[in-house]
């Protein structure tokens, strides 16, 4: 992985952190909120992946002496590089649980910490947040459109550089079955595959002896490519011939990849010739520009295809490429803070917090959740961020709170998950979630209000602001 | 960095390289190019960037303990494991210079190596070049759009994870002058820079406390982000007041930073506002969702910005997201090799290639290239690719071949280049292109043709294996 150290950030993070340090504010308490403001893909909801990455990666966060070295150079003073030698991260982390639903304008992530900490991790938490939600997003509307078939990553050739090693544990976060990165299978611990690629048919005369020694060598793992010259005149007749020499030997050819052309009819007529060939268990892969829309249109003409392998559109989560988060200071010198904007919905939510999830009798999401003051113990009504006039009493649902505690005066509390523990978690969340959510056209707009302590407090906060300016 | 192992690859690599080990042709010559299609951004040209980092892994490139582990798990057989505990690549590299420009169709860089060898690189080159090679193409047309003012890379916190850490190379070789990458900016020799964010002004009750306090530890690099509040009511007047404080001290205020709003108008009145006060000297910085389109049309308005601070659409290369780059196979077993397809574009160039660009006689770009086989020395004609009837005589231009081997048996023969070194180059370059080659709308289509023996070449074994179909 990579080895993050301290400067894994923006210039300002340091700027600011040394005004602060000679401004006797390095004890001082600040919070500051990691959310976002829109849904990606124009979708109804977000999974939220990263925390497990980011955790780590605070844990062991140092300045090394190549930091040091350049800040010198970059002309940050003794007293402060002193301090930057010694720095740990010594404060509390409230999160939400990595795989679940996450929505706009609401916390995801608070950090609790001497204000020059926190300030120092913003850059790596929006770095590693951001980029993972949006490819466990993105990987989760392909589960949606594939239904129970395989999903394979095989994205890592197109990826953003070495970006692509945490796509990959994303991608399985979100409801994929394997990758090709044998990398991150490694450190991930997430289930590799593949297939076979143009160039090792190429390097034969006859297709057919490449199939043959692939065959041989791999017979417990044999997915012919199927498309090198002619997939239907040439690769599927040749891989049914293995196939059958694979069967003399009481082997079992595991499946073909089709990579160009009319996937659909390509899938239905090579399921034809297959079955006639009495190699109805033969599997049927398809890869070439795949993504959730692709899928849907291929499953809607009934394309017998068993796998998709998927790359460029899931690890660069085009056609969004970012999710917009944003960390925010909301409370510090003792007081909650604000930013203001023209804009209702970009003022931010003062104070320290907690996000209440609503369910319904029967355990299902109501589809709303309730921010609050963190120190509010009871409150039945939730009202809307900036319509007065839309408020709702929560009397009939069931709430839970979703920002947990997950690192102490900057010790780990939280049991560290698997990315197969996250991906059944994050699985079973969108199951609870009301399909009208999950529909790719215009979902149903998921809540998210506010307690009327915390709508007044930030009212007040924006009044005494306008009042100043 | 990112500490590669040779398990930074796709699966198959690996598979296909057990074949070849347990069939005999672990000792054989391939040789693979790197080439992509398809320009970004419907743009004239792409930059090639991303040479160096992938030198510098490849050199380095083994399988440890941990990825041995692994792949032993996976069931790969102990005599191949052995042999890749001894993997190390020992071949021939050809490659264009990082930072000149590259365009589809031609080989970009090309591997002559033990087949296996050769095989092992192509994900890790193909994910290394197509994005760093995607972010210098993005950048370089925001500095065609930006003339001569400055552009700053913002982009880690919206970045790809740790695919920021080269992206911000990329911005840097494409055109921008510095980063606010910390961490990317120690490695790659980058100058650093940076403003103030909102949080550090929301953390006062007033905000030309926070603008005084930066300035007075932050004086000779003050730049003060103002529409925390209201950009023209406080935020330009507090930063007048805090400019004169400074000149009252002998120091001066570096710049005042906008990051929402209407960016044309702000920075006109803002301007007025500090020329007024006789801050002339003060240099305008902005912004909030930036690209090469949003750039045009504020400096179209006379928008009077010194500096664009550019995040989102930089790291992401959006729309497009990725570049297309492929890595194919052209020769292996002692011939040249080919893979069909039914889109003639798509058929790759077999055999070992050289590649030279045509240049008029005062030494600019002819806006041309020809691609031929290694071994001509003699040739006066190109050939379309596809259509038979389109031809040129080449006697009127000078030829320079663009191909130099960088790596002989494994050792890096060309010498390293710094990255301002390579930007520079870049630049130079880009200056040789015609303008109409660097238009955003329709620019002129650059040239890439054949030599006669390559299409022919090329021709007579697409003839062979369609006979064999």
């Amino acid at each position: 992985m990579f080895d993050y150290t301290a400067t894994y950030t923006d210039q300002y993070q340091i700027t600011m952190s040394q005004v602060y340090f000679h401004k006797g504010m390095k004890n001082e308490t600040a919070i500051f909120d990691y959310f976002f403001r829109k849904l990606p893909f124009e979708g109804g909801y977000t999974i939220f992946a990263g925390l497990e990455d980011l955790l780590k990666a605070i844990e062991n966060l140092r300045f090394d002496q190549k930091d040091l070295e350049l800040l010198e150079k970059e002309g940050m003073d003794q007293e402060f590089l002193d301090y930057l030698e010694d720095f740990k991260f010594s404060g509390n982390i409230y999160s939400a649980k990595e795989g679940d639903l996450i929505f706009p304008n609401r916390p995801v992530l608070s950090v609790e910490a001497p204000i020059i900490e926190a300030q120092l991790l913003e850059t790596l938490t929006l770095n590693t947040l951001n980029y993972q939600s949006l490819i466990a997003t993105k990987a989760s509307r392909m589960r949606l459109a594939a239904g129970d078939r395989k999903l394979v990553d095989f994205g890592l050739r197109r990826a953003p550089g070495t970006g692509g090693y945490a796509a990959s544990r994303a991608a399985v976060i979100g409801g994929f079955n394997s990758t090709s990165n044998v990398r991150s299978g490694r450190d991930y611990n997430i289930p590799i595959s593949g297939t076979m690629a143009h160039s090792f048919v190429q390097r034969y005369d006859e297709e057919i002896d490449s199939f043959r020694d692939f065959a041989e060598v791999r017979a417990h793992d044999c997915v012919l490519l199927v498309d090198t010259y002619d997939t239907l005149k040439s690769g599927v007749p040749n891989a049914i011939k293995v196939g059958k020499e694979m069967e003399e030997r009481g082997e079992k050819l595991k499946g073909i990849r089709l990579d160009s052309g009319d996937l659909a009819w390509l899938a239905k007529e090579s399921r034809r010739m297959l079955d006639e060939a009495g190699l109805d268990y033969v599997k049927i892969a398809a890869s070439n520009q795949i993504d959730e829309e692709v899928i849907k249109s291929l499953l809607n003409q009934n394309a017998p295809i068993d796998l998709f392998g998927v790359g460029t559109s899931l690890v660069t989560g085009r056609p969004d490429s970012a999710l917009d988060g944003v960390y925010k200071l909301s409370y510090a010198n003792e007081e909650p803070r604000l930013k203001l904007s023209e804009t209702v919905s970009k003022i931010n939510l003062p104070g320290k917090k907690q996000v209440y999830r609503l369910f319904n009798e029967d355990g299902s999401f109501y589809g709303g959740e309730v921010v609050a003051l963190a120190d509010e113990d009871d409150f039945d009504i939730m009202v809307h961020p900036s319509d007065p006039k839309q408020s709702r009493i929560l009397t009939e649902f069931t709430k839970e709170p979703l920002l947990e505690k997950v690192v102490e005066n900057g010790k780990r509390i939280s049991i560290p998950r698997a990315t197969d523990e996250i991906a059944e978690f994050s699985r079973q969340q969108l199951e609870k979630l009301p399909k009208e959510f999950k529909r790719f056209d215009n979902p149903h707009a998921y809540k998210v209000g506010l307690t009327k302590k915390l709508k007044e407090l930030r009212d007040s906060l924006v009044h005494r602001h306008k009042e100043r300016v």
